[in-house]
């Protein structure tokens, strides 16, 4: 890494003296209630966070009719967001250096049940190391990171010598069509940090998601027979245990995956929502069990929707109660394929170099097994994209929290890549 | 029977008469979607139903606290209903003859998914010998032949020549509360009669019903480990495994019964509702089941409870998901004990009398596994209780109807049995 040591030490002090309002700004930020498609004043709140920066600022709608067409775009259904996504854009005096994207999502997951919180969710108590509260960790932490890796190169009174969108999305919880439509609208640059919490690792790869949604229907027997099975809850379990056996067979595959072969269930089936019968005592005639499947990467979203399919109708096909009214499946969310980060890019290099500023060593590349965003720059623009971010505990789960001395660390070393990939010129001529 | 052949004539052509009135009445209260909790207008319906045919009304609401302190009530939660209950009553010039109650419930169970109805399921539709709606069957056609078997008499200038109660109650599909408060009430006859659909049989004895629901909560593991159960989605699965081994032991107890020794399978375990989860890409935290279990008479609804708290309670403790937060058991409705009209009594010998005399043949006596509301008058009151009534299909299904024949049949033989049982008088002295 060829920043100055002199330079490198004011950046690092220069984070160090603005984390206070970084984390004060990471609360702030946890306070919204920013589940699906109630992102609106979260992602106002980020606007006038980077105007107020001076960003030159766009918002813009989430284009359906374009993400229809693009294969990597989830399905939309009446659930689907329509908050903006919201980037603003730092222009450089002169553009010398290699431009960036640095993105993150406000959306957060359900909170679930209250009482299995210890603190309330969407209060952001700090507690020791930790700050605490739905998103902190995934990813909010991360997207005042790259908001206050760039305040500390300006509190020395530098900017990047090159063009940095800075890029709020939504819907990375569900589809991914927040980062597609930033790629739809034209956002390009030379390379990508989503600093999504990954443990102070850069991903190496990660895999693909679909979410899907089976509908069991039939006209049950009398409550006399329920006890055999003839009923849509007790079908809906079958055909869990069915598509278990297709979650085996993916994971069979392994041996095929650098990456993964060396994971002991890389593809894991998720039954994450289930809904069936009316009352107590009506045999139930419904049941809709949701699930998300992970893909290994080379294996598109389409040919894993087609065997998902084709496993369900197979399987009910062959069953007494299932045969009667087929269960319909519909893909109601991520339809999006795996991707690598190809070793040896200069972008990588850079960010471990900045890394080990900071940290002592280099950073290991890791292997994701959750969805990210990074696959619509690495897929569709092919440009080194690097996920890269702090230590969190319970995402998607419950006490969720993000690490603060960690994210003091990773913003530094965000700050640094910055520096070091896009240049830094002074603010004034 | 000791009704003279003219009058047994007249009765029979009476009913006749007023059943094309008696179908419209039926399909109005059809039109009224009175499902728990919603049955105000349609109890306001009945009221002026009562009312304009001169009975001496009397509304009332369930006494919460007095419902709490007896053994047969169900559990009182958000849910159950606040409707009021409507009681007219018919007081002869002279008190000659055996006093009556005549009982029918308003309330319905859920419609469930409306595409699995043929019609829509408050539009009482009649096709040939069907009336269909939900509700028709179960048991709004009985409540109107209550009303138009007394009709009969009344067109004749003929009334009881003793005191009628005509009992119109809600809560019959969640907890038999209502029936239950017309005891409390101090309602009291010589005989009653519950007009369900029996299929133009006498109930010789039924089952009791319990209601439970048991929640699952847990931490759950990673997404990764998501296949090895520890999830509650699962938890809550083993669990309705656990139970079904519950319900396969109260069945080997069948041949102490002697009205169930002869039923393949007399107590069953419905597993009428689920909900759990609440993101496809989060394990899921909890999970809600809805269980309906009937109890073999003798068995105390007491005794049913302990032993599935007990059985839930061992099994969690050995599964190594569900033992890190025990799930919890809550009883939400019905816990109502079995009961048996014992043979030989003369209210019986008269019912059967006035079906012979409609049919050509005696009814037979039937077992029911289904909760009635007679128990509360049977176990309570210890008069007889005949539960008696039409053919019906699809109750607590889809394309519930009732059958018209038969209906015009049960309302005859209603009213040869009401003259016979409290002797007829002119109305005018």
């Amino acid at each position: 890494m060829a920043l100055n040591p002199a330079l490198r030490d004011k950046i690092i002090a220069a984070v160090d003296k603005g984390f206070d309002a970084q984390v004060k700004f990471t609360q702030d930020m946890v306070r919204h209630v920013s589940t699906r498609g109630n992102e609106h004043t979260m992602q106002d709140f980020m606007f006038r966070a980077m105007k107020t920066r001076g960003y030159k600022m766009e918002r813009f709608e989430m284009d359906r009719a374009a993400l229809g067409h693009h294969p990597g775009a989830g399905a939309w259904d009446d659930l689907h967001s329509t908050a903006p996504i919201v980037v603003g854009t730092h222009y450089p005096r002169e553009e010398k250096g290699r431009s960036l994207i640095m993105q993150g999502h406000v959306d957060v997951v359900p909170e679930g049940p209250l009482d299995m919180w210890a603190t309330p969710p969407y209060d952001p108590v700090i507690q020791g190391d930790w700050m605490q509260g739905r998103g902190a960790g995934d990813m909010k932490a991360g997207c005042a990171s790259n908001i206050f890796a760039l305040d500390a190169l300006k509190s020395l009174g530098l900017q990047p010598a090159a063009t940095v969108y800075l890029q709020s999305v939504v819907e990375e919880e569900s589809t991914g069509d927040g980062a597609l439509m930033t790629h739809l609208r034209g956002y390009k640059a030379d390379a990508v940090v989503v600093s999504e919490p990954s443990h102070e690792t850069i991903t190496r790869a990660n895999i693909g998601v679909v979410w899907f949604q089976v509908e069991v229907r039939g006209v049950p027997v009398h409550v006399q027979r329920m006890g055999t099975g003839a009923n849509a809850i007790d079908g809906a379990y079958r055909i869990i245990g069915e598509l278990r056996k297709l979650e085996a067979k993916w994971n069979a595959t392994k041996d095929q995956h650098e990456h993964f072969k060396n994971i002991e269930k890389p593809v894991n089936l998720n039954i994450g929502k289930i809904a069936g019968g009316d009352w107590a005592s009506s045999v139930p005639a419904w049941c809709k069990v949701d699930f998300r499947i992970s893909l290994l990467p080379g294996k598109t979203a389409e040919a894993a929707k087609k065997e998902i399919t084709d496993c369900v109708a197979a399987f009910a096909h062959q069953d007494p109660f299932l045969s009667n009214i087929p269960p319909t499946v519909t893909f109601n969310g991520f339809q999006a394929e795996g991707y690598e980060l190809k070793p040896g890019s200069d972008a990588e290099a850079t960010l471990a170099a900045a890394h080990e500023a900071v940290f002592g060593q280099k950073p290991k590349p890791e292997i994701s097994l959750a969805y990210l965003d990074s696959r619509v720059y690495a897929l569709f623009d092919n440009v080194p994209t690097l996920n890269y971010g702090c230590i969190s505990r319970g995402v998607h789960g419950f006490d969720e929290g993000v690490n603060l001395p960690s994210l003091k660390k990773t913003t530094t070393a965000l700050a640094l890549f910055i520096a070091e990939w896009c240049g830094v010129e002074e603010i004034k001529a």
